[in-house]
């Protein structure tokens, strides 16, 4: 089984950029736990973080091609206005998760809402980093 | 540890109502899973199920004094506009996850908005049965 | 043949409160006119009043089971915001007739917009307890 | 006892337009049935169709003064923006019920909102061609 | 000088309609003083009422060139939602002034918008009959 | 004379919940300065709470033929969306006081409406457990 | 007769201020005409001008007691939020038309809502300074 | 091939009307432009204009009998309310496309909404009269 | 102890201004309660009231100095735009009351936007002038 | 002549992603069918796709200087909120048609707001690939 | 060279309101700063701070005769809502820069509105007192 | 000292793009003043300009860790929507300056909301490439 993992803008900076709402573990982290994951799951997590929303989308377009069976994405503020990555989404006959590290609901009003996830199969929020891990879970359950 | 599920109305006419929607697996079967994962990861599962808003508010007060360790709540259609369990859950500092067996994003705009949410930890939405067991485990790894 | 009619809040304080909006015929006037019209007609009606959203909840999902075969609801202010009720009627698939007593629209703005209404096969207001026998009538005519 | 029935833009196209939400029976076939009905209840009922706004007017201002006891309106889509009709309407001292074929709060958000309703006694919704009948009757019972 | 008055849907039933708001004079009576004003002012007014949106434009539209220097109009309804006779009244480069008999402002939301307002030259507005004769005045001046 | 004092939903755990919003004080401590008040007074207040609507509904039914002469209800969060209970209140021609222990204009939106105000007599709020005192005595001065 | 002509801010800066929008006279030419007018129908008309928002509300409440019959007010730009001018108009029971220069429906959105025209008789608008003089001679009607 | 080319209200005021939006050209040009065109692609082309939405409404209810295999409809201010035009629109089979000479998302909000496009095929907008000619390309590309 | 009693634009109209709304007594008996109640309670009350925002403004800003200890302030028709004087109550570190002699809530909606009573520690509505006096009780146990 | 084609974000997925809104012709096809027209009509037809905006704007700003004398955007999902290619597009005099493959209008409510239509020439909507074909002959008939 | 400088209410508190906002140094120590910029820059500043919006209006129309040059203006609160202020700057046609100390845009949602912004040249944000003397020399070179 | 001044997309395109607006000095001249004024200063500035919102966000997240010490950003058409942009700069802990070159007050509707300005220092606006001299020194302040 083939697992991609696509992380928004900003989230390089986990750990570094404001820890009273991310935590202090930072983006290795969060691709070592998921490589650790995967090995454990024997499954197979590629992992693709980029700022800019066009190469998100080539990325997301790979996928229709390379085996993916399953997303796992967090669009970060893309989330809020990325029209496009909604299409490149809505393009994939999958089964896509959004994750949120923070509860965005208790935040600013723009991020309560998503345009993306109306075109996933669900939404994981608020959960840390544990977020993706339980994804995968998800994503196994689902394909299975 | 100790966990508390709450399901709010109409979820106990799950199978039955909206197949489309929800799935064919009934509200029993939901309870024998959660017991069924109660016994594999060694914690008690108390579940509650009510169409009647005040009673889950008072289940929830009995929480503050029971030994819950997290809880579990999918309000149903109270989401969308029960500030009074809203407030029930605000008061209690243990963590609380919001399910959503569909992924509402999808469905008609009042479901789009969650007033429980906030006052939540996290939430997980549209991955079926399977997103009460995810939430066992992320308050397994939180309480931990 | 068998009908059931659910009247929400308040509804058994009709001919007490605000006679200017409800006139003067109160609730028990309701009860006996829906006998009348049972014994007139040769068919079953059952009538159900509660003030509590849950308790009526409870009751639509009897009908499931009890061989009713098309609903009168008066949701009282429940309309304007149960989506909990909504929920209940929508997973009922026999004809349901949502009965104001008065004109709404001529009222304060909040009774202009019903959450119920859409799941429900019609809607009659305005007509006064006149009404519900309405109701039953095209009931009979639709399930026949 | 005299009843006028008016009818809107597009309404005498029943039975050819949109069938999946109007049904299959004609316009000819509503105004055969209104016809009986006026033999069964030994009343006169006048009928009249245009799709210009302003002729509705103009016989809306002639019952004013040739003995119409009544008035059942079905505006069509000039339900949601006619201020003239609306006025007109309200000029007239008489019972006025207000039909829609269809549910319209299960339709397109523009239909949701009436701006003749206010003006009206009542409203009957989504109860097919029965509307026009059943308006019929609470209009006898509320002139008796 | 020759000036066209202008009165849409249900100024005909002045003194008729909703004498509290409208006042006791009708229709004809304002006739009257506008054929008064004009033998005393020594100019040429016309007039033309019609419920019919599309009559009102068709009326404009010969002002273009049968001499008309001032128009003096009162939408009635139309007022709200008439883009269409807004339309014709921007394509008329001669002074336009609306009337209206009651005080809009005091009245239902809906008629505090005009949506001919902007496209006029003024409007004068709550100070029934006499504001036509007070535009006479205004453009008798205008044009001078 | 006689004062019915309604308390809604979580109330029942003041000095337990957000301390910092509703003070130290518990809501056995508000009964009881209540009493003490009674006895000062020479009047009967009688108390109710409940987490259910509907249960609240009831209440102030009964009220209706107890010889309750005055309310002060905290309706809690049911102060922003129950129109049930706005209903109830409606029907009661005694004077009303909505109580607010804490300052709603200060905290999150949609505590800044209160659907229950309009058919009260008046609103105290942000004055602590003080304002259920200044109530009792804003009724005695109005009742009297 | 006396009438009482307030003018609010800016609008002693008339043929200095944006003059494209105003016309060319000026605030001492409006006084002439003003008075012209006054020796014209042998009535009284006081005037008064005020950047200051509470002394136009001082002068409405002189008005009370000073004989004023009728009173025309250009509130210049606190017509788009003065609430409190609105509710010193509001106390006075005498006719009150509110008169702008320029046509207020062609400008910047704030300017299409007036606070202050549903506490007046009428409005004049767009018709230039001569809006003053129609508004004398509308209150010499209105009194008469 | 047999095509009808509706235009609505003011439409056939072309070149004498607003001449810097919508240009020189008059409405005569357009019609024999559409003849030439006709001419030249060997198909028949009806064209209608009228001010009356209901007459517009009329002869597209002709064109379901008359052979118009499809439509071009330019429905001038009705396009932003006339629901009605569209309902009539929605219940035609046959191919339709909106035509608006100017680009009307230049020119004030009000213009930005067409109530009509979303039943229609497609809509060319802002290319002058020669939208038109693009529109007959376009129909007989779909029809063949 | 020293409480500061403002009373903003109009208040000095009381029992001349709409009665229906504010009763028979005027602001002179306002200033009487107040007097008896200071010497009744052995309390200094400083009244001011003005129509003028700004001078509002500077008695706030006097009360920094003057040793006033708790301030009540009706700010009339300000209350629902005047940011200015919310600047003015924020920058003071003492106990302040917002009181309404008649309830807002009942009342035209921009009246139920109170842009005062977030700086505020509390509101007192619709008790009439018995408001005063009990916000005085308040303040004097808030400080004591 | 010269006219650029610009294609936005996942239009180089057409004939893969949503087969029921965009059709079996795949984005090759599309690329031929420019490449046959510039044949056919001796003209030079540069395309250019790219999911990544800022891209898009380069190449805008390159047809500043190549000689590029219209151009022809599908801006894909970038529609409804880049506003910095609006701005790339407004700086470029020369005519500009904007073309979407569906009638957007039929679709979700967020692709009914178009940033960028109100900087270009025209829009062609809903006619499929032949939209650009059509766009085409529009922009030669312009530029002639 | 000779700029006025106008401070809107409340902002003769600074140092004494709200210091975790506007920072300690004091009104008088703005004074002295300017004093000295004039001083160095060998020009003439007049400052003037009104807590009454009719007397900055005054201030600013003597601003028309008495030579000054260019105005920097921090309106306070009036910022929000004070479109008679924004005429009078609008009267102006000399350089204006508006002012404030904070930064409004992290503050209160009512604080990101400014009516005056849009008939001003520039506004400088957030710098503290500082962003006055960067306007001084802003308003050197513009009208140099 | 260290400064980063980054240009959004079409700022690139100064003195080409619409001069009406942004004046006749192109990109490269602004690029002059700003090495002008690192070398008066004695300062380094660093430039970045790019039309990719994505190469903005990863030349920000670069200053975290080369030594800037201040940030001017003129994020252009960004401004409005990249939330993804205002991440980055709330990640970084120095100070930030918006600069907008003209005034985006005056312009449309949309380019008054800036999503970056809550998450910066101050903002400067409307006074032409001057803005960025004044956000140096208003930085250098800020720094020293």
């Amino acid at each position: 089984m083939k697992i991609l993992v696509i992380n928004g803008p900003n989230i390089n900076f986990l750990g570094i950029r404001e820890k009273s709402i991310y935590g202090n573990q930072d983006f290795k982290y969060l691709l070592e736990i998921l490589e650790k994951k995967a090995t454990e799951e024997e499954i197979t997590i590629d992992t693709y973080q980029s700022n800019v929303e066009g190469y998100i989308i080539d990325r997301l377009q790979e996928a229709y091609s390379d085996g993916t069976q399953g997303i796992i994405i967090n669009p970060g503020a893309f989330t809020h206005y990325s029209y496009a990555i909604r299409d490149a989404l809505a393009s994939l006959d999958i089964p896509k998760i959004e994750v949120h590290i923070s509860n965005v609901h208790k935040r600013e009003e723009f991020r309560h809402i998503s345009v993306t996830a109306p075109v996933c199969t669900g939404q994981i929020i608020g959960l840390g980093l544990q977020g993706y891990l339980l994804a995968v879970d998800a994503l196994k359950q689902i394909v299975a």
